[in-house]
């Protein structure tokens, strides 16, 4: 069990006013105990209770008895596991985790109508939102392995390949150099295909003259990471390199405005007003970034619209694109987390254009 | 939108007296409707109410419009979905899809004090417990090719290779002859590995005098076969023949003892009184079956204790199965479906003892 995490979860309950927490999702439970438990559709819950009570429910079949350091309550698949939760929930609010199946909320209404529940991931996702020191020494060990990857790949890219076999390549590196797997499908783009932010890596071969967009990352010790790189086969047109040159010139300063105390929406700002301001503003059709961590995709989103304020430990991505429909299109994405006096890249691997 | 599997599930939120659901899993409404929409974190629901309404909300990113034949309300990412699909909800009971992420259901409630949640995925998941004729055909191929498949692979199979290398090709034959997909990660264990029923293939290598378990399954038209075959490489010790001929008994006698109006538990007596006859029953450690269709798992168990009484069009496993530990095991699985007059196997690769 990590205390220092309880005790900013307990903080958080308290801004919140939520006097307990069901905990169900299980990102959130490794992070608070440092167990990974896979539930499958049987009931796993972490009650966290203002009074410093913490109490793990859990199917007898997890096996967790004697390997991990919570107070453990077990039940078998022939009790009612939501009435042995019900006998610790205390009258009143109890804040639910977004994606807790309802048939537990349900039962827990009709086994217990003095308890209301609301909504109650905040105090856990919020503290997750901040990464400590040990996270983020992690989350930078994921992204120079990811980056000694994608450097190996992009040396082995060639023409006649297909996406399919890029990103197969990548798996097969990432896996060779120690990763535990992706943090999510490697999206290798060839040409027109690159003009589509969310084009799945198919059979197209890689031909003279196309851009390739590489958009990939892995798990290392159980932190994710995530970063693209754009490059181009054969001499790139004029067009293919004032677009790269401003993704790229996006790229910096968004990574550059990252300090805490300013909303994530200036971020967004700092990298879209350089594309914007060279005309280019329609064809950047999705976000700057989001934030990263245990889970590929966490919150906030590094976006025009997002109001959250940074603070030091935030980790988010910062990718800036610019898509031309039916010709090409160019991504540069590096990780990004915010420090004290401004943010520290955790991608070492070079952004100038690279021609092969 | 299929109008007779509506029907279906009108009748039976008639005798679960539930006078509206709110259907969220995606292979429910795919069941339903005869789409498939992938929401992610966004929110799905299909509305049925008694008086027959059928109502689709879904954001408008899921590009259903003109897609779908169902009525269809749609919101944006800045709307209130929750909000939206609460002004069709009537006051009282309305049964909630087992699911659905509690955030829903707390924000229905919040909105909509009036409405009191349920548990309400009987009536979906009873309708589709009984495959009508379409799925059946679907069933039938997606069993068919699997023996194809399984049969290849085991022709395949030589002394020195990996589990996982046997996985790899099975997916890969899937592929060539045409599957979508797996429908699980497919299982072949070599040697003592096949004394643990939920062995993960690993980099076991294949020896002489090994029982071989392959434990496969594909999707086929978005039907899910799933078989288990057991052979030995090189001759077999006689209490491997031993082990083999009672199980595969066992199976026989689970299949013959298929028929509508008892209940499931009979079947897995069926095939469980064979093995405990011979004095083994201690090492057939698991029910004998479960339900397959859309999904590889689904409900009622062909188990001991489940008193689910067997309907016409009912499809599931029976896989009987003899684990010595630490020395090997044998599963026999085919899929059973059942008929007027008792069960047709949809599986028909041969049960003989194979020596390789």
């Amino acid at each position: 069990m990590n205390r220092a995490r309880i005790g900013r979860v307990l903080t958080l309950m308290q801004e919140e006013n939520l006097p307990q927490i069901i905990v169900s999702s299980p990102t959130s439970i490794f992070y608070l105990t440092g167990k990974w438990i896979a539930p499958g559709e049987r009931m796993l819950a972490l009650l966290v209770r203002d009074d410093g009570t913490v109490l793990l429910f859990a199917n007898r079949l997890f096996a967790l008895n004697g390997n991990v350091d919570v107070p453990l309550i077990e039940f078998d698949d022939t009790d009612d596991c939501v009435a042995v939760l019900a006998r610790d929930v205390r009258p009143g609010r109890v804040g639910i985790d977004k994606d807790w199946p309802s048939q537990f909320t349900i039962r827990l209404m009709e086994a217990r109508e003095d308890v209301r529940p609301v909504l109650g991931s905040g105090p856990v996702d919020r503290a997750r939102m901040c990464k400590d020191a040990e996270e983020i020494d992690k989350m930078r060990a994921s992204s120079l392995l990811n980056d000694r990857v994608l450097e190996r790949l992009m040396g082995e890219l060639r023409e006649g390949m297909t996406e399919l076999e890029g990103a197969e390549r990548y798996l097969a590196i990432a896996k060779e150099l120690g990763a535990t797997g992706p943090s999510f499908e490697p999206l290798i783009c060839f040409g027109a295909n690159c003009a589509e932010p969310h084009h799945a890596s198919d059979d197209t071969r890689l031909r003279k003259g196309d851009a390739i967009i590489c958009d990939v990352g892995l798990v290392l010790d159980d932190y994710c990471s995530d970063m693209t790189r754009t490059l181009f086969l054969g001499e790139p047109t004029d067009e293919m390199k004032k677009v790269y040159e401003l993704v790229r010139a996006a790229n910096e300063a968004g990574r550059a405005a990252v300090r805490p105390g300013v909303p994530m929406k200036e971020f967004d700002k700092a990298a879209r007003s350089v594309i914007e301001a060279a005309g280019y503003g329609e064809y950047f059709i999705h976000r700057t970034g989001h934030s990263i961590g245990l889970e590929v995709h966490e919150k906030p989103d590094n976006s025009a619209t997002d109001e959250t304020i940074a603070q030091v430990g935030m980790t988010f991505s910062v990718e800036p694109g610019i898509y031309l429909p039916g010709k090409f299109g160019v991504r540069v994405e590096d990780l990004i987390t915010v420090t004290e006096n401004g943010g520290e890249t955790l991608n070492q691997l070079g952004r100038q254009m690279r021609v092969i």
